[in-house]
């Protein structure tokens, strides 16, 4: 019996590459994690084992390596929009997936060569290309973050399952993972896409400590509204946040009260609320 | 300014839920890691903080526990299915995403309830809803196999960035992650979908053994093929698979020949192919 | 100001070798992580940055690709052994801590080159050299087991801080971690270390399913004393146990029962325990 | 037979504790991981499941909750010792081995009340007690630091194994594990734990930094007496440094050079160097 194929795609995942420009005595770090995804016409491989088609992932290993030297790294979108105007023109490919991960190193004042690594998030970059088409997307993993107090969460219906009590204050904690696209080059600000992802990670976090929250929902609306408000240039914004639980800890049988001071931090299971915010009707 | 919604989803996450049936001597367990992701009408939480419509994610989490209890753990795929009858019913919910991640235990021979974790892999399911409509989907994560043989790759573009060897020879390993949607409920085999789940896996690590691959793509053809062969209920396949690389160490500098036994592990980057094999045009 | 330097060690870690005998039709895989730690007089690589005395890592790992090719790969210990054996000779060499984990592969039966990843636990093992002195210790780790019955814990003390009710009937869930220490060589058994590994793991499993516990740590040490009457040469064996916590939800609220149906597995806090078993006083 | 028992610890692993100091509108957050182990006349737990000297791990727990509303969190080391000082006193205990994580939170700017983590690292705290004597340590893990430059190896020996190439340029990675023991209370610099705890952490990036280094081990020694001399109060210090391996990628065959500006980070194997700088000779 003879099936269908779709969704061809091969690549190689993870590149590691960390680009040093060292045009000056401050050195620049770029510590990148490429994926890459080539489509098109692969589908001999897949059924004769013919690979005649088929850009060998160590192939595009190396194209990676080989690019940024050629053309340099700036910001995570740019370089994935060089490996993107590269293989658009290879022969078979009819699209891309191309991805990267960025983390984020802090020059120590000693000298301009000394970094230590900052911050938990990971910066992320998405290139897509469609035949002619392009999409260039952006976001951040892992943004951890906490309220101590300024969070509520109430008249939510009970049913035959509710047991949760409601409060008017508690911790509110979660890790923040979002991905914007953008409608085009973010460059009225100035700063590409650096200067983008800059505004709107300091924009969520303003947001996320500046709402008071009756729901994480709320507090999500809040952040997604916020980023768009300050890159004019983002389109939509989805952005998924889990519910870090910290459960304020019953000390009463031991004769103390707990007025909202000693929590436990929990694990599993976690509350997942997730939303798009669109400039304009999806 | 006002910004659009869409994709609202909140459920809990990660349910770690253990079932154990007691029913005779030998016990039979159920070691699931269950999320719920509800969809309707929860706009008021993120614009206003107006909980009135939030299903809590505490009620999610205490519905599955009850839910085991009153309609038993028979295969993940039945039981989220009981869960979205569940939800499919409560006001202002227009869909569901439930998910389930089953772990697999050996029971040991001394008794009937004693068990050992067994395999890498972890089966996994997935019910959505949509309205009226029901999707079942099953899969499964991190089967890791390996040929020592009976692999080749070559016949691939060169160009400029091209270096890798040909070879007639090398080893061949992955991990596979499948998912695969049900047409209708897998009976046929007259074990539903625990004996599906069994048959789709062990077709496709029939077809990986016995394929002389000439790319891990024909690889992957194989093994979806044959899980299309093997259940007639599966629809469709989705296949990504990691080419884990085992690079022959170069032992020459130390006057040694290395025929095939000596390999390095590699960790990162790594391959990466997809496909989906379908038994009709999508 | 000068400091005293002690512990100086340097070697290199997680070594990932694939080592395939290809004897016969049926090959054999080693799937092993070495990491190797050399003693010595490295003092002035410490205080002035002179390698003169300093066998590079990569040496090290050059060493262990080239010895397996050369000496062939048996058990893990006595790969091992063939390792110190060879750094035992080089100058400024005084000691070594080599370690290994072995990761197990079960042949598929379609033909004798196609491997599946079986078990949860990996396989340890740690020579450790000092001058003329040779110590061999295995062990496994993330043995992972579960009783659903037959698990009781009861009159432990109670103090201001105790709330834990006693129960008659528990779910009893580790991860084993075990490390025995061989006081010669296990021949006695005819199939040496790996014959000695098998043995020391199947009494300890024997033991947990066996035991009706009051206690994990009744149950460690039964599967303790279980490896020390299994292998007579083991001399000692360490055992660590997670009391990886399996709590019984209360369906009260729901008016549902729960006669020991339905388990809330929990992360983190967890139990740990931990013991010596010793075939003569330390 | 009857074998030896020795070594017997159990506690409560991993109890997630989150303080919140509200004692001014800026909120102070204390985030621990605590683990304790109680050692002491627990062996008929072991022999008989006899649980009349077991201070259950529930209770543990409990405690380190209660401690914490009762005497508040100021440092790690503080809590820790606190905690040491409640146990030192139950019947049948004759020493502990208490430690924990503490996870960094920088407040926003925002208001007193909002945080975001920070850094890469974990703080660490260790307190033993045997009898009447308290040994108290501090630590960290997870420091990542990298020099694009100042970093040289060579003048290593040659044998039959050695194939690198010498280097008086390479980019110098690792990841610091560090751990130093205190011979009195850190008072001299006025803030106790928590100010020789910035203090050492500060002088190891600066020797890191300022360092030339001709090997991990000189880097290593430079950044343990630089903790030394920066704290008069640590006795000794030890020192885990993992090389994170930057490999110059050779784009000779794309017609490209390379001076040193585009690298492979690599995972592993990785060289692991360590080391104990001691104020005193041990």
């Amino acid at each position: 019996m003879t099936y269908t194929l779709t969704d061809l795609q091969h690549g190689k995942a993870e590149v590691r590459i960390v680009k040093v420009d060292r045009g000056s005595d401050d050195h620049v770090l770029h510590d990148l994690n490429v994926t890459t995804q080539l489509r098109g016409d692969f589908e001999t491989a897949y059924t004769e084992g013919d690979n005649a088609h088929v850009h060998a992932t160590d192939t595009q290993k190396n194209t990676v390596y080989a690019l940024a030297r050629e053309h340099g790294v700036t910001s995570p979108e740019d370089f994935l929009l060089t490996l993107a105007a590269h293989w658009r023109t290879q022969p078979w490919v009819s699209g891309t997936s191309l991805s990267a991960e960025q983390f984020s190193w802090l020059r120590l004042p000693t000298n301009g060569h000394s970094f230590v690594r900052s911050g938990q998030e990971t910066r992320t970059a998405l290139v897509e290309t469609d035949g002619d088409a392009t999409t260039v997307s952006a976001g951040l993993t892992d943004l951890v973050v906490l309220k101590s107090t300024g969070s509520e969460f109430h008249g939510f219906p009970r049913d035959r399952y509710t047991t949760l009590a409601e409060t008017d204050d508690r911790i509110l904690a979660t890790s923040v993972t979002a991905t914007w696209q953008y409608a085009g080059t973010p460059s009225s600000s100035g700063g590409g896409y650096d200067a983008a992802y800059d505004a709107a990670r300091a924009a969520m976090l303003d947001a996320f400590a500046g709402t008071h929250s009756l729901a994480l929902q709320q507090t999500i609306h809040a952040m997604g509204s916020a980023a768009l408000d300050a890159v004019p240039e983002i389109a939509r914004i989805h952005i998924q946040c889990p519910n870090k639980h910290h459960f304020l800890v019953d000390l009463a049988p031991f004769g103390l009260d707990n007025p909202g001071e000693v929590f436990f931090a929990a694990d599993r299971p976690y509350g997942l609320i997730q939303a798009t915010v669109a400039r304009e009707a999806g």
